[in-house]
């Protein structure tokens, strides 16, 4: 049985029990979540948040990329979410590797062509979360107030605080 | 209390009931998840994913972007995924705006320039989904086997098979 069909069965049971309620699309916590796209990862529950009360927003690295950025704009100045959050993480697997090393795993893999890829590898958890908080607060057409930094360890599913603005 | 100091706390217990085990960075289930970054989508849930078994990647409309594929290179030509599932779901807060609305919008609530930016706007979910489905099926980058594409009603939590290649 492909992971498919395991998951339509699976979502039988879980649209049975799904808790109905009036729900509409702007976060009711008015909180954006940004984090990376890890397994070991997730953000809903190690933040304690509630089905409805905020966008989350995913990529490899949790990086605050141009399409991280497009989507903190619909969240914010759209939806009106005034919170954010960055999570990075231990153990990422992008770390130490270098984007010449990730470019050549993948036309290894693929037989293709990944020269011109930009994996934004980076070798520093928190020094690229800083700067990734710093991204979101000096683009004014971002207009949270608050924006907070985690490094979330895989092993314990403790979050530390990195970087607040 | 912010929303900081309440996930912090939250964070504790979290941390506190944490499922313990060898984890790495490959997700056990060889799964990539690309969703929406919707407040009321839970993609693990709705799918019925586990800790570990899958990478979640999101962004505003669940679009199969550069940077979602970036993400999903580095999910299967890196870490062995071989599945991919895209989700999108109804009532998105897309639907039905304009990009040029949308950068309206988001110039009067922030008072800043946002005429340069491609919001991603799209009218029919059946439709976008399956050209992101196209997207990823196309790519030779993306060495899935399968990919799957979901419409999440929502209201009732359920799961609506759109769009398998």
């Amino acid at each position: 049985m492909s992971f498919r069909d395991e998951a339509i069965a699976a979502n039988d049971a879980y649209a049975r029990s799904f808790p109905r309620a009036e729900r509409t699309a702007p976060p009711t916590r008015r909180v954006a979540v940004l984090a990376c796209m890890d397994a070991r990862l997730r953000p809903e529950e190690a933040l304690g948040l509630a089905l409805g009360e905020a966008h989350v927003i995913r990529n490899a690295g949790g990086r605050a990329t141009g399409d991280a950025v497009r989507s903190l704009m619909l969240s914010s100045a759209v939806l009106g979410t005034r919170e954010a959050v960055v999570i990075h993480h231990t153990d990422c697997g992008l770390l130490g590797a270098t984007d010449e090393e990730l470019r050549s795993i993948v036309s290894e893999a693929t037989g293709e062509d990944a020269s011109t890829v930009d994996f934004l590898a980076f070798e520093d958890a928190d020094r690229t979360l800083a700067a990734d908080v710093e991204t979101i607060v000096s683009d004014p057409r971002l207009p949270f107030t608050e924006v907070t930094g985690f490094i979330f360890d895989v092993e314990t599913g403790a979050l530390r605080e990195a970087r607040s603005v």
